[in-house]
């Protein structure tokens, strides 16, 4: 634990001023690019989202000139726009990154940001990527920092939404080469305008909080370089941000450690479109499906032996709309062995989630209560017209932190997003420099591929 | 009290979207005027503060098209930037309003989003009149919700940072004609970006706390009226904005006797561009000054029975920069003694700061405590060279809810702050048209004059 006396943020700012990209282990920048290929192909799969047409509708009337790739429309918009518009896309489905601790979806306020940015002062992909690494190491460190035990804070606040600008502002910060005491600025002032809580969940701001965390962060940099003023110890400061979002922090989980643990290692992404703890239950689904090629028709029950999680969340029978199918373990169960998939084509519209041959499927799922199950775990039976009954346990499910995405299927996760919108091929050229990106002498090419 | 079931946001919404403008008893319709009247001084007066200045050079690269009026800068912004930018300027100097009860500047965030709007969508200046005086009169019933006993909530919030947008909502969604629940929608969003904290004060992230709130008010108007979704009870609902700002709020001060009560109606202006607890010792120093007519160099000592505010906040020797000079007695004592004046060109430059006539003068300057005394009284005794000795004591200094600033003194200050930017002829012209409010047809017409 650090004292209470240290100099919280003048200890942040010099690590991220002072670490060259060379110093951040093979390991870190690894999972830095499967987070920024995540979201890549997460803004795409949102770029179309009617939430994201309406906002982009709305505020067009007041976008400066064409500097940013907005990506997967076709267009430009300024810089500071167009980081919200992104991170916007990029959340909207809920279907991005998650710290295994902290509840944070670190990647697309920082992401959204280095990549505007990137499109108006040219920089190194191997730069964005450390700076891309540092703002998602930070916003990780600050939100455990405030909500993981043994930090006593409010769940009421959006994790994201409170931190994502920090993050966004550090990577912001570090790219635009500004010093210590300047980013030490610019993070007051991203600190600043830090916001939202857990009471509009389920609504379109919800995905706006860390758009606006995005842009705020952003716009907080090119202020500090400006000459913007704000204090020297914004995080500990008396009437500070610690201070005010959060009853006890734990500040060893928000600096110790620095440059030696990295919290970015402990990042997830998510293979289905929908509430993390219907995970395992696909799985369970698609491996019974796989494995036994059962017609619809021919099952008679579906059994599920649900976490506590799944239960308190998600056991919601037939859907009206794509909020509430996000939620629904009986509509991903159908979808499962009807379609064979779990997309975001399966519930992004009404035809989708209404479809009768779901709902009817749904009569057939039962989901009961076993407590002893985590929430990465499920154990699914089906049993069919003929008497045949067979089961699938899943103690971890794909893209829990024990059992990790593999690049192969994040890439599969990226082309069910992109192709609709780009096409195979510029698809694919696409995933390549994403995975390139470290070698890349300009990494605007990502955005503008993406375009 | 209000029970705890009642639906806040939706009373806020109906009272908002359902009470016409000629409902507004006269003397709330002209204490708006006196607000809106102020505001736009104030606004000319921060017009070319470095901090402005720097703002705009910064951002302009991402503004868009020439919509709304930079108030005194000669030049127009996208409706959004000039909501951040106007209300940045009226707030920079701390001379704006003061509720008497919440610590919060109110018209700022409401008169920069109503403004700015006024100019991409036309209104009259009577409906602008009417959605201002509501949007303050909101905006003060939050802030004392959170902040006044009963209420026990964190002083460490930014009372203007974190109830300005709803002000600006409020406004911005009637002026736009929104139904009960898209305003409801609309003040859900402004609520989501709700931010700022104590810690940065004495900083531009000070001034930037409401100028973010005018800015994301007004573009959270239009979100909503574009299709955008929030919560029909962001206020009041389980981790709310209610729950996360304050421990215990007061709903009473929040939704009590609306329509007849008006908070609006203990607005407070500011005389002098300093720390409001020096107000009633520069009263106090003019006052003496015009009735002895004393020559600076015959004063001996100036002997000051200052309030325990004073004491603690202001009681600062010979300041260094304009941030220090604002909240040193010492200094507008000298400024009151030499120049007979206490204005912003007091202080907005080091050359007017350490004039070495001021720095001798603070030396005869001695302030001690007189704990009987109210934040706005004080006690002034001057000693001259022939051993004639003069007090001067303020029960109630001028500005203060006691004795309130007159219209005529308003003008002395609005004058004091536009003629340098305008001109004679301009600043009377906007001074009438700022008047009119209520009878142009065109509101906009204000805004252009002070162009």
């Amino acid at each position: 634990m650090l004292s209470a006396g240290k100099a919280i943020s003048t200890t942040i700012a010099s690590y991220v001023v002072g670490t060259k990209g060379a110093e951040l282990p093979a390991s870190v920048r690894q999972e830095a690019l499967r987070s920024f290929f995540n979201f890549v192909g997460c803004t795409l799969g949102g770029a179309h989202h009617p939430g994201v047409t309406l906002t982009l509708q709305a505020l067009q009337p007041f976008a400066g000139a064409g500097q940013a790739t907005l990506l997967g429309r076709g267009r430009r918009s300024d810089a500071l726009n167009a980081a919200l518009i992104n991170c916007l896309a990029s959340s909207i489905y809920s279907y991005d990154d998650t710290h295994e601790q902290a509840v944070v979806h670190p990647s697309g306020p920082v992401a959204s940001a280095v990549l505007a940015l990137a499109e108006v002062e040219p920089v190194t992909g191997s730069d964005l990527l450390a700076a891309f690494a540092l703002g998602v190491e930070m916003e990780c460190r600050l939100c455990k920092a405030l909500t993981v035990p043994p930090a006593r804070g409010s769940m009421a606040w959006s994790g994201t939404g409170i931190t994502g600008g920090f993050g966004a502002v550090i990577a912001a910060a570090r790219l635009l080469g500004l010093d210590l005491p300047t980013t030490r600025t610019a993070i007051g002032i991203a600190l600043s305008q830090a916001a939202g809580f857990r009471a509009l969940h389920g609504s379109l701001c919800t995905p706006m909080m860390p758009a606006q965390a995005a842009q705020t962060g952003l716009r907080a940099a090119f202020l500090a370089r400006a000459g913007f003023t704000s204090s020297s110890a914004p995080l500990e400061g008396r009437y500070g941000f610690l201070s005010v979002y959060c009853e006890e922090p734990d500040l060893d989980a928000l600096t110790g450690d620095l440059g030696t643990r990295f919290e970015i290692l402990r990042n997830t992404y998510k293979p289905y479109p929908c509430g993390i703890v219907i995970h395992p239950i696909i799985d369970a689904c698609l491996e019974l499906r796989r494995r036994h090629t059962p017609a619809p028709e021919d099952i008679v029950s579906v059994a599920i032996q649900a976490s506590p999680g799944a239960m308190a969340l998600c056991n919601n029978r037939n859907p009206k709309d794509e909020m509430q199918a996000h939620v629904s373990l009986h509509h991903w169960t159908a979808v499962c062995f009807i379609r064979g998939t779990a997309r975001i084509q399966d519930m992004d519209t009404e035809t989708a989630v209404k479809d009768p041959a779901l709902m009817a499927f749904q009569d057939k799922v039962n989901a009961t209560l076993d407590s002893s199950l985590a929430s990465d775990a499920a154990v699914v039976t089906i049993t069919l017209r003929d008497g045949r009954a067979y089961t699938s346990r899943i103690d971890h499910g794909i893209g829990s932190a024990t059992r990790p995405m593999t690049n192969a299927e994040l890439e599969e996760k990226f082309a069910a997003m992109a192709v609709p919108v780009l096409g195979e091929q510029r698809t694919r050229t696409l995933m390549q420099h994403c995975w390139d990106l470290a070698v890349l002498p300009d990494a605007a090419e990502v955005a503008r591929l993406a375009g």
